[in-house]
């Protein structure tokens, strides 16, 4: 296993594959950056030291450390990671929104304390011990259930993204905002999320499955409501009870929410009290009022559910600087609603020339999937850029294609390629490019 | 996608795969029971209910909710979900452990709050702008790394279990212990980790890649130390920086602990200080005093590094009670160090036949991997117990088979079969059987 000295195939990799200084996936893949030359990164980075063994104790190994707890705390040192961007109506403390700070993360999995939200009336105090969950409709058999009852049934466990329809959105306004990759962005998340298939609940009630609609209402004060196909209903829904291994978050949906893969947020109903199977849409406020996209021609687009391939590079960002000219690491996320990612291409010459990054595994439908790339960065201002592929060919558009094709009145769905401005400083600043 | 009448095939799905009551793995894979019949487990978990539409507004729908938050926290109402058994040794209050309550998980990620500790002298408050880690030994370029230096580097990202190689270890008593499930086997966790391959940092400090062993010291007062072969470090082995999508937390290494996939918990040494490469093994009080495996015959195994195959069912087990007979899903987590899990198999008749369960993707080698099957439960009294094999196929052994093979002077490796004796209350006891 141990290895020599690179080899010429080696060597190769050292090759830039694209304009500017990007270099083959495959240079991670192997883990190796001895054939960038020895001390590459390290001249940069680290510094010589002696060989003294061992080297002085640190302050912390002179004294017992602290005990065990019950429920465990980022570091005091990370207090600044935190959601962002906290926006709420006037007039109202929890109609708003706040962002993942997704510059300051890496991996696929959200840590729940740092999912994004969105409420549309505050986060319900919810008893679990009386909250109901009622389905009827168009069922031989309308049932009551109980959060007892709900966990009783088989369940399955998926890792998904959620995305708030909104997210991004200020982009499409005239000049681009000068805010973290979070503040733009971080209306997505990932968890691990288990739950019971609704269509067993359905079968239970006696659906008829032939109703092509059904209603989601939340126990929220907004009784947050969408109309749901029953096509997605029977295929990957489910009732979500557990995020990441624990029990639901409050404010995403405690004691239990519908999960729709893929779906824009809003769909996936939060403190889930009723589901009732319908002939037709039940046409809500929340899907009439608001969660159409308004289009340049003045019509509006109704019922666009999934969200589209879409990526960003969150290393560096706003506010996650370069330190001088040398090797680093472009690393982001990627995710589409409506299937896995195939590629993630990154531009570091402002999308003249594209090289494709590695993606980590596992790459699962409907999740975020993190891109990595190496890239030397010859201290010269540019303009970095990440562009998704799915598995069902949907390639992540321009601003000017996306805003050439939906105009600016929309404010939702907005899944163009993000342009990052390098300055000589190292700086990076958010651009329309 | 929507289905009528269960087929005759689906019908054979409802029959017993084994005995007392066990149902085909693929009962649940189609997530469809409805062939179980009407309402078959509806009829014993929800209330019929009348069709009024809407249902009375819930009192938590009647006044707005709370704000959103820069970082959340659990439900209130979950708050017995904590970390539990914690022990440390008399005259100290950071030298012991604490264990994730599995019992009340599903999924396979374990959250940050409740990941396993098992510290030696406590969590260090370790401030991550002076730490410092120091590659010395038989290197060409001794160097000296910052967290910030440490950061530029290209990552992997990788879901992986952690098991303390204690885990379990009062099952080697004379008599079954009276404890919950996690505070049996509670000391595994499962969590996304990020870091930088350790072999990029051995290239850089020039590292003699054919030397055999390094030390890794941790930055504890008890600087906690192992000797990891190089054959690991140049394989699979990285130092984590973030778990599940965040910067570690303290009782896990913070700033940066390092990771040796499937291997003991205490190798994946936290706070880590220094990596020396060594010619022989250091010989540290933690791998001569402790952490050696002492047998019926008076020897001790050394370097018994990899976690072995091994699974628990976690729902039902004690304290989470069965509610009267009918349809239940007997759920676990089950791991290997060596390798994927392969098959998880369930018996409801005390071992004498077994029922292959269905795996929740992904399934990832050294990961947790979920399990679930459906069981009828007839109301009788009997024994339940779950059985893993991985992909090396090593299988989970009986207790006897593992007592007699390494009797019970050991404290360590514990990986035997659970037994969880159901009564005919419903309520679950630990047993030998």
């Amino acid at each position: 296993m141990p290895r020599g000295k690179p080899s010429s195939q080696d060597q190769a990799l050292a090759e830039p594959v694209a304009g500017n200084g990007l270099l083959d996936r495959r240079l991670l893949l192997q883990q190796s950056i001895a054939l960038l030359g020895a001390g590459g990164l390290a001249a940069m980075s680290a510094t010589p030291a002696h060989a003294a063994d061992p080297p002085p104790m640190s302050p912390w190994m002179q004294f017992p450390g602290a005990g065990m707890s019950g429920y465990g705390s980022p570091a005091k040192y990370e207090s600044k990671v935190m959601r962002s961007r906290i926006e709420s109506k006037p007039g109202t403390t929890g109609s708003g929104a706040s962002r993942t700070p997704i510059e300051a993360l890496d991996g696929m999995i959200t840590p729940n304390g740092l999912h994004y939200e969105r409420h549309h009336s505050g986060v319900p105090d919810i008893d679990p011990a009386t909250h109901r969950l009622l389905i009827h409709g168009l069922v031989k058999r309308p049932l009551t259930f109980t959060v007892e009852a709900l966990l009783r049934y088989p369940m399955v466990s998926r890792i998904h993204f959620l995305e708030c329809s909104g997210n991004s959105n200020i982009m499409y306004g005239p000049t681009p905002p000068a805010l973290t990759c979070g503040q733009v962005h971080g209306m997505v998340s990932c968890s691990e999320w288990t739950g019971v298939p609704l269509r067993l609940l359905l079968e239970e009630a006696g659906a008829d499955l032939t109703a092509p609609w059904l209603l989601a209402e939340g126990a929220d004060s907004a009784a947050m409501s969408r109309s749901v196909p029953m096509a997605k209903a029977l295929d990957d829904a489910f009732l979500a009870l557990y995020q990441n291994g624990e029990r639901l978050r409050p404010e995403n949906g405690y004691p239990v929410r519908l999960f729709l893969p893929g779906y824009e947020g809003n769909m996936n109903v939060k403190w889930l009290r009723r589901l009732k199977v319908t002939p037709t849409p039940s046409m809500t406020k929340d899907e009439t009022s608001r969660y159409t996209d308004l289009q340049a021609d003045g019509k509006s687009l109704m019922f666009t559910y999934p969200m589209e391939v879409k990526s960003v590079i969150t290393r560096p960002s706003p506010g996650v600087a370069l330190q001088g000219p040398g090797l680093y690491e472009v690393s982001g996320i990627a995710w589409s609603g409506h299937g896995t990612i195939k590629q993630v291409e990154v531009s570091a010459d402002g999308g003249q020339t594209w090289a494709v990054t590695a993606l980590s595994d596992p790459v699962l439908p409907r999740a975020v999937t993190r891109f990595r790339i190496a890239w030397k960065w010859n201290g010269a201002p540019t303009v970095l850029k990440s562009r998704a592929t799915d598995d069902t060919g949907a390639v992540q558009p321009t601003r000017d294609a996306l805003v050439s094709a939906h105009g600016t009145n929309v404010i939702f769905h907005y899944n163009a390629i993000q342009a990052w401005q390098v300055e000589t400083t190292g700086e990076v600043n958010n651009v329309y490019s």
